[in-house]
């Protein structure tokens, strides 16, 4: 079987949600496997000097618009949290901790964490919210916060942060199928196009 | 007859020169015209505290690898020119005065540009080079030269870009129909979705 698409995202990227909806669909409908991946913008802007997206001129007006417009098209539900952008390092590390023993249910909790911020305008940063949400989940509170409060967990993901900032990933979500890289909610397109084709 | 669509662009920008490849055809099909607006990017840059792609580490390497794909999917040759960006306010000056006199011919004109910048790699910057081109199109080069050098003629180009900015343009192709701004050659098929629909 051909390697997993990788989705790389923040789960405080407008752009990320979108593309997380999408993603497993369109890659399953070739055949193919999606990992997702999720990492820190602010980590990637520290190599590349960008900021974010809401603090820049004109570039900030635009983006309020076309996240609510884009999610529009895709028949979403959108408001964005009142603290934005956030800090995902909890929700991140509680996706990998989950991810290590069950994939699938850290997709689901992924995409829980979205809703909770993109539809419900939830603050999905602090510990105790994220280990409430996977304990609704059926996972173990107590375990999965202990896990991701360890220094060994919190090593481990500024490992995979660190892996995607090396790997050139610069914004969310960038997608890379079989080591193409395609970055913006909007290229999903021509993620298709490399699938149907196998690349141009 | 419905408005003109708005295609903002930067001669120096290849995303920009993508989208004038396709953007009146996509627009004719559904009875609009399109109205061209080279601007320079400089000028929103100033007042975004953005900069040049490829001066952005990480974004920069990519894009480099995004254009030539891009240019690909759309079966065009693609090279960029040895000087880029640059500052393409002659080649702008002249589509403006072009334009007051034959908007069709100012059209050719900009395609002329693009491919001389993007296929042949040419330095479509100097004010000869713009006038030689469009003298090769049965322009008056005279007429042409002290036009598009004169005061009145720069004050005139200021002011469009001027109005752009004002216009929230901050990137190139910036796309605008009927008052709803697309920013990105990416975003092609949103605005035929917009044509089509009339708005999501």
């Amino acid at each position: 079987m051909a390697n997993p698409i990788d989705f790389y995202f923040d789960f405080s990227s407008p752009y990320g949600y979108l593309a997380s909806t999408r993603i497993d669909d369109l890659a399953g409908h070739y055949g193919r496997s999606v990992k997702w991946r999720p990492m820190l913008l602010g980590a990637a802007f520290k190599e590349s000097g960008q900021k974010p997206l809401l603090d820049i001129p004109l570039k900030g007006e635009y983006a309020k618009r076309d996240f609510a417009r884009f999610a529009r098209l895709y028949n979403l539900k959108f408001r964005l949290p009142d603290a934005f952008p956030f800090a995902a390092i909890n929700p991140s590390r509680a996706f990998y901790w989950l991810d290590d023993k069950d994939p699938a249910l850290a997709k689901r909790f992924a995409k829980a964490v979205f809703r909770q911020a993109y539809v419900d305008g939830r603050d999905v940063t602090p510990v105790d919210f994220v280990c409430d949400l996977a304990a609704g989940m059926g996972v173990d509170k107590d375990k999965l916060k202990a896990g991701i409060t360890s220094a060994e967990f919190k090593e481990r993901f500024r490992g995979e942060v660190e892996a995607a900032v090396q790997r050139g990933v610069f914004g969310s979500p960038f997608i890379i199928v079989d080591g193409e890289p395609f970055w913006g909610a909007d290229r999903l397109a021509q993620v298709e196009e490399w699938l149907v084709t196998g690349g141009w």
